[in-house]
C-alpha cells in the first residue's frame, strides 16, 4: 500500500498528459494549485490507511491474497463490509469537506467484477478471469482507478448508433488481432487526473444496432492518445490566489474532467465487455447502484463539516444560545443522520451476488441517493441562515491585511470574542465555499446528479417496490379478499 | 408458545377486570365489537408465528433455555435481532394495517433487563434476578405485556411530589414486609386489555424527593385493584354497525386504555426499582429508544398498505397509469423506505449493554423517530390526493344496500370495469380509516406522540450529536486549525 | 334579506324532500342531529350579514336594483369585491370552524352571469337575459343556491357519451316545446339540502358527440322528481351522541350529498346552456377560479379556528411558554397567511369580464388552490404535535359524566389550574374533529380535492405561465439576444 | 428625470470617492469590469422609465409637485401604489436577474417620511418639514439614495453603549452649532456606489443610554469623509475575465459595499433624527416592512429568469417534454407565484400613515419576506435538477475557444439542435450563477437575510397576529363559550 506522499509522487511519475484548463495545456498537473487540493482530497484515502485510529476501517484484505488492502481497493465480502464502505467515506468527507473521488474506481469495481462472471456465465467468454488479473495488479499497487461511465449523449432521444454525430457515445471503431480501439469521450469524470487507471464501462442498456457501444475497458490514464479538460466550477479562481482564506476550504477540492479517447488501443486482456449489450443494463444499473449507496457516506461526511462551521459559525456571531440556531442545528443534524441511515441500511441488507461480492440492496440504495438530492440543500439552507448576510457582502482577505483598509475590516468584523476576526474570515469563507462556491459543486449540484439525476432514482424506486404485494395487503384489510384468520 | 387462537382464549380465562368505555361497564371484553379488532391485531403476532413462511422472522429461541420464543419476548442478542425485530414489525404492520400493541413489552423487556442489571451494579440490588425470572415465565408462558410508562403529570411545570394532586403520577403509598402498595395511573395505554401483564416504568427523570415515584415492577392484568377505562377514536362506532364496509380496517384496530391502579399490592419478587432515583433517567431513555426504533417497522408496515390502498384506489377510479399517479405512488414508497432505513440503521449501528443485549444506536433511534412524526402525514396527505373527493362524500354502505336508494348508489359509483363498486366503496374506506379515521389514530396521532412527542426527540438528537468533534472538522478545513497534512 | 331565523324557517317551508342517509329516509331534515350543524354554519352566512359588526363585510348593493344584498347573491363589481369576498369567506370559516357551503352559488352566479354573456353574444341566444331574471330574484329572496358541477364521471378514460352507462353525466333526455328533461346526477354537492335552488353546470369541456351533455339550468331545491342520498364522514354518529362534547365543533359542520336527477323538468326561462359545447371549457373554468379564490378564505378562517384551539390546548397542557411549542404556533400563523396572501392576491389582481361582473387573476387563483392541497396538512399536523397524544386517547365524554369512572377521568385530566377539564376535553375534541374526525372533510380532504384536484390546478398553472418570456429574459440576460442596452 | 445614459454619467460626475476592493484603490468605479454592472442594474431602473411600455408603471407623478417623478422616488399615496411598487420591482428583477439595488432608498424615504412626522407630532421637532426638503430635491433630480440601516454591531448581547469598542454602532461623535459629526459603518449597503446620497437610519430600538445612536440623515455620497469597501461574492473574479460567456449574467449584478463614515459633519437640515429613542423601534419596524414587501418583487423577477432559463436549459438537453421536467417547471411557477402573491397581497391590504404616504399590512409583509427565505431556495434547487449536472463540469469559455481543444467542447456538448453549444453553454452558466454563483448572492444568501433573518420576521409574525381573538373563536365553536346563536 501506498503512502499519501508515494500516491502523489506516483503521480508526478506518470508519463507527461495532454491536460486542458482554462484554454491551456497544463504543464504540472500535480502542484498547479488550481487541481492540487483535488489531489489532495484524494490522497486522503491514502492517509488515513497510514493512520493508526483509522486504519481498522480504512485497511482490510484482499479477497484474493490475503494481504492488506485499502478499502477503496475492495470487493466486498459482507454487509458488513458494505457498512464499513459508508462508514469509510462518511469518515473521508469528514476530513476533506469535499469530494475524495476515489469512489468511482471502488464502485465500478464492484460492479464490473459480479457483472463479468454473469456475461461469462451465459456467453462463455473470459471477461471475469481477464479482470480479476485485473483486480490483483489494482490492488497491489494501491491504484486509484477512475471508474468511468456517463458520455456526451447528445440528442437524449435517440439511441447511439443513430446519433448524427457516432462520437456521441464511446465505441469501438476497430477490431484487431490484439486488442480493439476505441473513440469518444466521458464527460463528468471525478478524480480523473488523479487516477492511475480508468475503468471504462457503457453508459446505458444498449439494443442490437448498438453493439459497438457495448464495450467495458481498463486503460493507464497516461496513455498518449487521451485527452484531459478540465471543468470550472464556482469561485474556482480563488484558488489561484495569494491569500488561502477567501478559498474556504484552502486544501482540499473537488474535480470533474472531460476524458476523451482519440482512438485508444486496448489489449484483449483489457478488455471486459465487447459487444454484450444483455449485460448492459445489469452493469450500469450496479454501478449506479453502489454509487447512490456511496452519497449516503461521503455527503453525510460533508455535512458533518457544515454542522460544525455553522455552529462555529454561530458562535463567532454571538447567537449560539438562541433557541432558534440551536433547533436549526439539530434540524441539520436530523437530515444529516437521515441520509446516514440511508446509507447503513442499504447496506446492511445488502447480499452476495453470484460472483461472489455483495451487493446493495437496490430499493433502498435509491431511496438513499434521491434523499441525498432533497437534503443536503435544506441543510446547505439552514447554513446560510445561521452564517448570516455577512458570508457575502465581507470584503476580500486582501482588503483585511490591506495597509489602506485592512484596520477598519479587523476592527469592523469584531464578534465574540472567543474568536478572531480571521476566524471568522475563515469559517463564514467555508460556509460560502460549501453553499454557494466551489464546493457546493460536490456538495450539492454532485448530489443533486452524480449517480443518476433524480428522475433515474424513481424509476428504479417505482420499478423496485413490489406493487403487488402491497395491494395485496389492502385488498385483505379492507375485506375485498378477507384473509379469514379471525 | 401459544396459538392465535390460544391466546384469545387465554383472554377469556382472566379474572374478571373492571372495564369501562362509553360511560358503561364492559362485561366480555374479547368479544366485544369495539375491542375485538384491537385483540385480533395482537391476535396476529401469535398467528405469525405458526405460519411456516414468517417462523423464521417472528420466532426465536431464548437466551436463557434456548427454547423457541416468539421475538416478541426475545432479548435482543444481536445487531441482527435488533434489525429482525424492526422486519418483524413491518410484517406486523403490513398484516393489520394498524397498531398490533405487542411492542410495548417487548421495549420494556429489554429496557428493564438492561438497566436493573446497571442497579444492581451500582446498589447490590438483586432486580435483575427477579426480573430474569419473570421473563422466563414471560417467554414460557408467551405473554403480551404491556410496557406502561406515561403518567397523567398534570401540571408539566411541577415535579412529581410537588403536584397539587398527589396521583398525578404513580408512586409507592406504603411499603410492606411482603411487598408494596401502588397507586396512580398510566395513560395512552396501548393494548392494555389485551396484555396478560402489565410491566411499570417511571416515566420520567426523578430527583430525591420523588423516590416514592421511582418505582417499576409488574403485575398481572386481571389483579382486581385494576380499574381500564377505554379511549375513544375518531370513528370508532363505526365498529358497532351491522356492515363491516364502513368501518375500513374492519377486522383489526388499535387500542388505548387508561390503567388506573387503586392500591394495587405488587409482592416483592415483582418490584424491579425502588427508590433508585440515578436510574430513572436511564430507563426511561432506554425504553424510549427501542421504542423509537420500533415504529421505523410498525409505520413502515402500515405504510404499505396505505400505498397498496391508493395504488388500487386509483385503478378503481381508472387513472393509475397518469404520470402524476405514478410519480405519487413513488413519493409515497420514498418516504416509506425512508423511515424503513432509519429503522433498519440504528439496528445495525446497535451494541451491547452491560447486561449482555442489544440495545440500538440512540441517535440513529431518535433520527427514526424523528422522520416519523413527519413523512407518515405526507404519505396520508398523498393517499388523499389519489384517492378522490369520493373519499369523504360517499354515503354510508347502508346507503349501498337499500331498497331505496341502493341501486342509484351502485350506479353512480361505477368506476373501472375490473373493480365492483363495493370493492371502490371498501379500498376508499380504508383510505379514509387510515388518514382521518380510526386507524389514523395509530398510523399519523400515535406517530406523533407515541415514544415521545417530537421535541424530545430533538433534545436527544441534540445531544446525541458530537458538535466538538464537528467544530473541530470545520476549522481545520478553513484554516483556523491546519492539518498540516498536505 | 332574510335573519337567520326566517332562513332555517324557509327551508321547513320547501315542499317534502326525498332524503335519505344510512339506508333510511330523513323525513325532518332541518332539524335531524345529523343534519343541523350544517344548517347552522349556512345560517351564520345569514347571522353575520343581521350583525351591525360584520354588515359592511357581508351585506353590498344589488347591481341591478341597488338594493341591499347579501354578498353571496351580488355580481362582483370591482376588485375590491372580490378582496371583500375572500375576507367574508374567512369571517364566516372563522365564525364556524367549519364548512359554510354557500360559496358553490356565489361562484356559480358569477361563472354563468359571464359565460351566458359570451354565449349570447357569439350565438344569438338569450340564456344572459333568462340568467339575469333568475338572479333579481335570487337577490330578491336571499336565497342559497347550490352550484352543482360534478358528476359520476364513470370510466375518466371515456368521453360523456361513450359512457357505457349514459348516466354517468348528467344530460338532457328530451326536449319539449316548453322545456328539457334532464336525467343524471350531480356527486360531492357541498350544502344541497340548505340550498332553495340548484344551477347546474357542465363538468368539463364537451366535443360534439356529447352535445346533450352541455347543459345548464336552475331548478327549485324541492322539486319532487330530485332525490338526495347523504355523505357520510369520520366520526359523524358523534353529532347524534346524548353529550356535545365529544362531537369537537357541536353545532357547526359541512354537509355533502348526492344529488339525482329523475327526468327533472326545466322550462326553457330557467335553461341557461344548451349544446352549446364551445362554452362548456369557459364555463368550468370561470366557476373553478372563482371557487379557488374561495378557498384562500374559507380554509384561512378554518386555520385561525385551528390555531386558536392549538394555543389554548397548548395552555391547558401547561406547556405554552416553551419554545419550541411558539415556534410551531408561528409557523401555523405563517402558512394560514400565506393562504390568505394567495386568496387576496388573485382577487387583487382580478379585472372585468364582458359582462361587467369581475373575475380574479387565473394563474394566481390556480396558485392560492395548489397551496391549500398542501399547507392545511402542514397546519393540522403542527396542531397534532401541539395537542399531545391525550386528543386521542382519551375517553369518551359518557365516561367523564359516568358515576363509576367519572371521577378518576375527571382527577387524570388535571392540567393548567385555568382551565377546567372539560374546557380540556373540549378544546382537544375540537382539535381531533378538525385533524382526523368530520370536520378533517372540510379541512383537509375538501382542502385537497374540492374546485379541482391538485392536478387540475398544475395544468391551469402550466397554462397560464408565459413561458416564452421568461425564456426571453433568460436569453437577454446571459447573452443568447444580448439586450444591448448597455 | 434622468435617461440611464444621464445616471451613468452623474455617477461620473460625483467627486472622487475612496474606494477599495481586492485591498486596492478603484479610481474609475463607473467603468471597472467588477462594478459596472451592479451601474446597468440600477441604470435599469432608470432605463425603464424611459420605455413607452414600461413608462405607466414607472413614472408616476410627485405628491408635492404633481410633477412626474420616477416610481422610485415617489411615496405611496395608495394601496395601487404598493401594489405598482411590487410589480415595478417584478419587472426591474426580471430585466436584470440580480439585484437593482434602488429599492433600500424607496423604503428608507416611505418609512422615515412617515415616522419623522410622527415624531414631530410628539416632540414639537422639525424632522418632517426638513425630510420633505430633502425628498423634494431627491424626487427632482431623480436621485438613487441608499438607504443605510444596519451597522456592525460587534457583540450581539451588548447594547450599543456597552459595546468595548464604541464605534461597532454608528452615532453622534460631536454637536456644533451648525450641525452633527456622526462616526462608524453601515455594512452590507447594497448599491451604495450607485447612489447620489446616503439616507442613514439607526439599525435597532435604543434605549436611554444610546440615545447618541438613534440618528438619521442624508448626506452625500461623495463626501470626502466616506470610505466604501467593496464585498466580494461567489464567482466574482469572472467578470474580470476576457469571455463573457462563463459569468452567466454578464451585463447585470449586485452590489455590497460597507460604508465608512470617518467623523462624517452633518448640517442640521440634513439630520431626521436626534436622539428619539422612542421612535427608533418605530422606524426599524416600517423599514424592514417596507422592505419585506419589496422581496415579493424583486425575487419573483429573478424567479422568472431562472425559471425561463430551465425551461431553456430542459430544450437545450432535448428532455423539455419529459413529464418530470415540466412537473418540476410547474412547481417553480407555482412558488414564484406564491411568492408573487404574498408581494402583492401584503400591498393590497396596506393603509395610510399618519403622515399620509400608505404602509404595507405588517403581518402579510412578513409572511411575504418569510416565504422569500424559503422558496428560492426550492427554485434553485429544481433549476439545478433541471440543468443536469453539465451545469459544474463544463470547461470554461477560453477552453471552447481553443485552437487545441475547442473543437471537442464544441463538439461533445451538442444537445438539441435548435440550440447552439454556446446557447448551451450561457443558458447553463446562467443558471450556474444564479444558484452557486454571484447572482446566488442576492437571489440567495440576500433573500435569507435582506431585511431581516428569518426570526426576525417570525418575532414580527407572532407579534401581529391576534392570538387572543383567535382563541376566542375556538372557545366558542367547542362549546367552552358557546355562542348561543343557534
Amino acid at each position: 500500500m501506498m503512502t499519501a506522499e508515494e500516491y502523489i509522487q506516483s503521480l508526478r511519475d506518470l508519463r507527461p498528459r495532454r491536460v486542458y484548463a482554462f484554454g491551456e495545456k497544463i504543464e504540472d498537473c500535480v502542484d498547479h494549485p488550481l487541481i492540487r487540493p483535488s489531489i489532495n482530497c484524494c490522497a486522503m484515502t491514502y492517509k488515513l490507511a497510514e493512520m493508526p485510529e483509522y486504519r481498522e476501517l480504512m485497511v482490510t484484505s484482499s479477497s484474493f491474497t490475503g494481504k492488506p488492502v485499502n478499502r477503496f481497493c475492495h470487493l466486498h465480502q459482507s454487509t458488513a463490509d458494505l457498512v464499513n464502505k459508508v462508514k469509510m467515506q462518511r469518515l473521508c468527507g469528514s476530513m476533506t469537506g469535499a469530494c475524495f473521488q476515489r469512489c468511482v474506481g471502488m464502485d465500478a469495481l464492484n460492479a464490473v467484477f459480479s457483472t463479468t462472471y454473469e456475461i461469462d456465465a451465459r456467453h462463455g467468454t473470459e471477461y471475469h478471469r481477464r479482470f480479476v488479473e485485473f483486480v490483483k495488479e489494482w490492488q497491489e499497487k494501491d491504484w486509484t482507478v477512475d471508474g468511468a461511465m456517463t458520455d456526451p449523449k447528445g440528442n437524449r432521444g435517440l439511441a447511439p448508433h443513430a446519433q448524427k454525430d457516432p462520437d456521441m457515445f464511446l465505441r469501438v471503431v476497430e477490431r484487431r488481432e490484439d486488442g480493439i480501439v476505441v473513440r469518444g469521450a466521458k464527460m463528468h469524470q471525478t478524480g480523473a487526473l488523479n487516477s492511475h487507471q480508468i475503468l471504462v464501462m457503457p453508459t446505458q442498456t444498449m439494443r442490437a444496432e448498438d453493439r459497438d457501444y457495448a464495450v467495458a475497458f481498463s486503460v493507464p490514464a497516461d496513455d498518449p492518445s487521451i485527452l484531459y479538460i478540465y471543468g470550472r466550477q464556482a469561485s474556482d479562481t480563488r484558488k489561484l490566489e495569494a491569500s488561502k482564506v477567501d478559498v474556504g476550504n484552502a486544501n482540499y477540492g473537488g474535480q470533474e474532467v472531460i476524458i476523451i479517447f482519440e482512438d485508444t488501443f486496448v489489449p484483449y486482456k483489457n478488455v471486459y465487455m465487447l459487444g454484450e449489450i444483455d449485460f448492459t443494463g445489469m452493469l450500469v444499473e450496479r454501478f449506479a447502484g453502489y454509487h447512490r449507496q456511496s452519497y449516503g457516506g461521503c455527503k453525510v461526511g460533508n455535512g458533518d463539516v457544515l454542522i460544525g462551521a455553522s455552529q462555529t459559525a454561530a458562535e463567532c456571531n454571538g447567537c449560539a444560545k438562541a433557541s432558534h440556531i440551536k433547533d436549526k442545528i439539530i434540524e441539520m443534524i436530523h437530515l444529516n443522520e437521515t441520509l446516514f441511515s440511508c446509507g447503513i441500511a442499504c447496506s446492511c441488507e445488502g447480499s452476495p451476488t453470484r460472483a461472489g461480492n455483495y451487493q446493495i440492496d437496490m430499493l433502498l440504495a435509491n431511496v438513499c441517493k434521491q434523499n441525498v438530492t432533497r437534503l443536503p440543500y435544506e441543510i446547505a439552507r439552514l447554513a446560510q441562515d445561521i452564517a448570516g448576510g455577512l458570508m457575502v457582502t465581507m470584503p476580500s482577505d486582501a482588503d483585511f491585511t490591506s495597509d489602506e483598509v485592512g484596520e477598519w475590516c479587523r476592527k469592523l468584523m469584531v464578534g465574540d470574542a472567543r474568536y478572531s476576526v480571521e476566524d471568522r474570515q475563515r469559517i463564514l469563507r467555508l460556509i460560502e465555499a460549501m453553499t454557494i462556491g466551489s464546493v457546493a459543486v460536490g456538495y450539492l449540484t454532485e448530489s443533486m446528479h452524480g449517480a443518476g439525476s433524480p428522475q433515474a432514482q424513481r424509476i428504479m424506486i417505482g420499478r423496485q417496490a413490489n406493487m403487488e404485494a402491497k395491494k395485496a395487503l389492502a385488498r385483505r384489510l379492507c375485506g375485498i379478499d378477507p384473509d379469514g384468520l379471525f
